[in-house]
This record gives C-alpha cells, sequence and structure tokens, in this order.
C-alpha cells in the first residue's frame, strides 16, 4: 500500500508534510504518569474497543512492549510515535493506519495523541481526519473537558484545544543564508515556533525545519491553523525568492551538483550525509538543475534512516553494511544506477 | 602538436613517466653563480648556437627574464624547469622541444640542464635522446670533465655521471597501506630516493611519487639506469598486488566512485582536490571499476594546475574563475559533459 508521503502534494517544493495531532484524555482515568501498567492497559483497550469501526481506516493495534529496539526507534523516526515513546513500557500501544498517515499514541503524556500526517501543505485535510477520529471517540468516550478551559491535558502547554499543528519546511537558502534566527523570533512572537524536525532540542538535519503552533488556549482550532498556513506560505514565499539568488552562486551550484553526482556514485552513505545531499539535491531540483524525484527522496528520507531500514534489511547489519545498502538503495531508486 | 604525455606509453597503470637529466658545464667559464649576468648571457648563447641544428628536435630559446611569473612558474608546474629557475633573473634561458618533452635549463645551478621526459616507463628511451644531445654539445663545446671525477658539477652530489634519472610513479595503495617509509628506507639502502613529485621537502600530491638515483660517482651510467629500472619494477609489482587486496575493501571502492562522480558533477575544482579524486579514478581506472582514459588524466595533470591553466585562460583570473574552468574542462575531457 501506498504510504502517506508518495501521495502527490500542493507546495512540495518548500513543504514536506503536514502533521495535526490532539491530545486527549478519559475522564475516567487519571493522567497515564499515574497509572499503573494494569490501568494503562485497561485505558488502551477501552481506546482500542472505540476505534474498532473507524470508516475507511484500517488501524493496526501494536503494543510498544512486543516490539523491539529497534522497531520502536524506526517508529520515531518516521515521526510516528514521540521518541520517548520509544522506550519500552508495558500498558502503551500504537494504533497505525497502513499508509501510515494516522497514529495514535496511547498512553503517552496523554491518554490519547491522535496524529494525521499529510504529505506537502494540507493543514485541512489532516485537521479533518483527526477531527474524524476525534469525534467518533468522542461519541464513545468520556473526554477530560473542562467547558471553561477545554479540553485537560498533563502538560499545560496543550490545555484547550489540544492541538498541535506542524509543517515540515525545507528551507536551504533561508538556513545558508544565516537567516533563521531572525526568523525564529519573528515567528516566536506570532504564536509559532519552528526548529530541527524531531523538535524541541533536535539537531537542524538537511535543512528541514519544523514550524508549529504553540498556543492552545484562547484561540480556536481554525483560527490556529489559518494563522500557522498564512505563516507557513510567508516563510515559502521568502525561501523562493531567497532561493533564486542563492542558486546563481557557483558554490552553491557546486555543492548541488556534486551532491547528486555522490548520490549517484557512493558505496557507502550513512543517515546524516545522506540527508545533508538530499537537500542539496533537492534544492536542485526545485530550480530545474537536476531532474532528481522529490517524491523519491521524501520516500527515502523515510526509509533509509538507521533503525527503519535496520527493520526493513536486517536488525543485525553492522553500520557499514547499512551504509552499503542505504547507497545501493539511493543509486537505484533515484538513478536507476 | 602532441605533447609527450599524449604518446602510449608502457606500465602506465603505475608508472607515469621517466625523465633523464645531465648536469652538464663548460670549462671556459666559471660555475653560473660566480657569472654576472653578462656572463650567463655568453653561456646561453654559446649552448644556443651549438644546438641550432639538432636532428628532428626543433627547440625554441626562450630567455626567462622575458618571461611573466606566471609563465615561469607554469614550465616549473610541468617539471620542465626547477622551481627555483623560475625566480626571474638576467641571462638565464630554456630551449624547449614542441612537444615539452626535451627541456635545457641554461646557467642554473649548473651551464647546462639536458632533461628528457617520457611518458610511462622508458629509461632507454629518456637516455638515448638526453645522449645524444649530450653527444653533439660535446662535439661542438669544451665540457668541464675530470679523467678520474667525470663531470664537474657545482654540487658536489652531481659529480661524475651528473645524471639524475627518475620515474613518477602512482602509488596508492602502497601509500593508502602506510608502507612508503618503510618502502623508503628500503630504496635509501639500494642508491635510491623516493619523494613527492616536485623533489626534495615537497609534499605528496595525489599519491604520485618520484624516485630517483642517488648515486653518480663511481658507477656507470647504464648500471645507474638498470638498477633504477629494476627497482622499479618490484615496485610496480608490489603496488599492483597490493592494489589487488586495497580495492576489495568497500571504503576504497566507495573513494573510487566517489572520485568519479565528483569529477563528473563538480563546478569547482581546486588543484589539490583535482590530484586527489585522479588519484583514485586512475586507480578505479587501472581495476575496470570505471573506464576513465589514464592518458587524458595525465594531460589534465599537465595542462589544469594553477600557473599552467592561467597561462591558456588569462593570468587574472579570479582563483573562483580558475577553479569553474578547472571543473569545466574536467568534465568535458573526461566525462564528455
Amino acid at each position: 500500500m501506498n504510504k502517506w508521503y508518495n501521495t502527490k502534494s500542493e507546495h512540495n517544493d518548500v513543504i514536506l508534510s503536514t502533521r495535526v495531532r490532539f491530545a486527549r484524555n478519559l475522564e475516567d482515568f487519571p493522567f497515564p504518569c499515574r497509572l499503573d501498567a494494569e490501568g494503562r492497559e485497561k485505558v488502551c483497550q477501552t481506546v482500542r474497543d472505540a476505534l474498532s469501526d473507524v470508516s475507511g481506516i484500517k488501524l493496526h493495534y501494536i503494543e510498544m512492549e512486543n516490539l523491539t529496539h529497534k522497531q520502536a526507534v524506526a517508529l520515531a523516526e518516521r515521526h510516528l510515535i514521540s521518541p520517548e515513546f520509544a522506550s519500552p513500557q508495558k500498558g502503551r500501544a500504537l494504533l497505525l493506519s497502513e499508509d501510515e498517515s494516522v497514529s495514535i499514541m496511547l498512553c503517552e503524556e496523554d491518554h490519547i495523541r491522535i496524529q494525521v500526517i499529510k504529505g506537502g501543505l494540507d493543514l485541512d485535510g489532516a485537521f479533518d481526519l483527526a477531527n474524524k477520529i476525534d469525534d467518533l471517540l468522542d461519541s464513545k468516550l468520556k473526554y477530560a473537558f473542562d467547558e471553561r478551559i477545554g479540553y485537560l491535558t498533563q502538560c499545560p502547554t496543550n490545555l484547550g484545544t489540544g492541538m498541535r499543528a506542524s509543517v515540515m519546511m525545507h528551507l536551504p537558502a533561508l538556513s545558508e543564508c544565516n537567516q533563521m534566527s531572525k526568523l525564529a523570533s519573528t515567528v516566536s512572537k506570532l504564536g509559532l515556533t519552528i526548529r530541527g524536525s524531531y523538535g524541541e532540542g533536535t539537531n537542524v538535519k538537511g535543512d528541514i525545519f519544523q514550524l508549529s503552533n504553540q498556543v492552545t488556549m484562547g484561540i480556536s482550532e481554525k483560527s490556529a491553523l489559518d494563522n500557522l498556513k498564512a505563516i507557513t506560505m510567508q516563510i515559502a514565499t521568502q525561501e523562493r525568492s531567497a532561493g533564486e539568488e542563492f542558486i546563481k552562486n557557483v558554490n552553491v551550484l557546486d555543492r548541488i551538483t556534486r551532491a547528486y553526482g555522490i548520490l549517484s556514485s557512493a558505496r557507502l552513505l550513512s543517515t546524516e550525509e545522506m540527508l545533508d545531499l538530499f537537500s542539496w539535491v533537492r534544492l536542485g531540483s526545485v530550480y530545474g538543475i537536476n531532474e532528481a524525484d522529490i517524491g523519491k527522496i521524501n520516500e527515502l528520507t523515510e526509509k533509509m534512516q538507521a533503525a527503519t531500514l535496520a527493520c526493513t534489511y536486517g536488525e543485525n547489519l553492522t553500520d557499514n553494511e547499512r551504509d552499503e545498502i542505504r547507497a545501493k538503495t539511493v543509486r537505484e531508486t533515484l538513478f536507476n544506477a
């Protein structure tokens, strides 16, 4: 089955993906941190039952304790769970759709974390689907909800809508021209935050940044999404205009063409180098310098990270063997070579 | 006209070129360091006249003071003069054949330095041609010669035959496997020396080493050449056998294929990077990993160094412009791209 990143998407020159997640809790249970394994299992089972008949989406139920460490880390690499959720704990489960666009963490920080990922910029699509699942749960379960505050969550920063919406943006020109700290300070004044692709405190890899809303109280979901969308489009415009200038520089052109040359010829590729080279090749593709398929780059970005690759090709591979498979798969996928 | 490096040559998987040079002085003049400009000019003129009718070779007479600094450095880059000879001094001249295989420095350290370069391993060919020119000069001029000592030279290390023969060898496997210092100590016991391609005290670039005889007294030219040839062939055998193992390593294969990818795609190339990449691509070509033309690599190695390139494309080019032309020429020459 096609994954979410194989679908055609809008604005995918700059915007890789969109995510919307809702944090929800059940009134009849304490927050997960106050539950023992048995209590958490009860929560998981309750939600699982409530979601047994989502129309049109088949959700797989995965008990986290049954996964190997690599399998769990692979889910985090693909942003389907939080890195913290990958550590083994009894009484945690994941509901995951076949195309990996819907993932619902049970008994992470909150009882329920509904997440929807879409390719490119698709805040409405992601919100609508998350909302549909949320409505179904709401009709069957009793959410912890306060008329004045909104949804109750373990962390106060999620109180209110419990919604975090984000877009993953590729911003090589702004980043290489040292515009990111200025941009970060601007968006923070507008109630947003921009940071590395694995969230707070993570390094930026391949010039990929995550822009997300910070405010969940005193603002409707629609306003939050409209605000995020408007600022995303502004940043995309800035990136495109910076990019036009950027690629005129022969040093930049050299980085782009070399990245293409190396990806098409290397026999060993680390994840880090691959992501860095993808960033340049992607930039080149956007400006017609090469004909690299951005969809395939997105796909390889998901599939070729260390743990995900290990789950596909063997968990006991050495680093060198992984780097060899990665290089070969990239050559074959991007260059038919 | 074809240059010496465009000709087909033997053992060119390991041996790039062969050089033989004779140091000679005229009895009727003090050594150049004891001559003023007028005296040096007289020496130059005397030798020029004596060589006006070498059969089959057209020699251009170049007064060094008429060259720009770049033009002089370019000659040194191509090993046609010593680096020291490139500094402007009145009363120094160069006789240079069209194909650049014969170059005769006048009033360098000695009055006459006859040098012949041949592609690949060709000690006999290089010696015979140098000898022919030497015989002609000997028939017309009075050499400083002592029956017991042999040819008299300014530096005592050249006394006797006055001959230095050398081969330029590409030794990536021995070098990368850290065999060079052991090899250097072995050859020194055999009266030879091995060092960077620009002689004593120069850095090794692109794993290219110069192996030369050190002894000029108490040994005939023929013995010196036979000795050098035998040891050259032994080192070549060692390199080939080390190479067979070396290229089985995936890290080495990766270096080779990447080098090819970068050379075929880069828009900027420094001399140093080019030589390093050539080293890997050349190794790959020897073992059939790529189909790079070694003759073209030799040609580019001569033509694409900084000063030589500047003399062809413009002396006022910036570093960046030079790197751009170098990358473009390499792409076009090696890859028709």
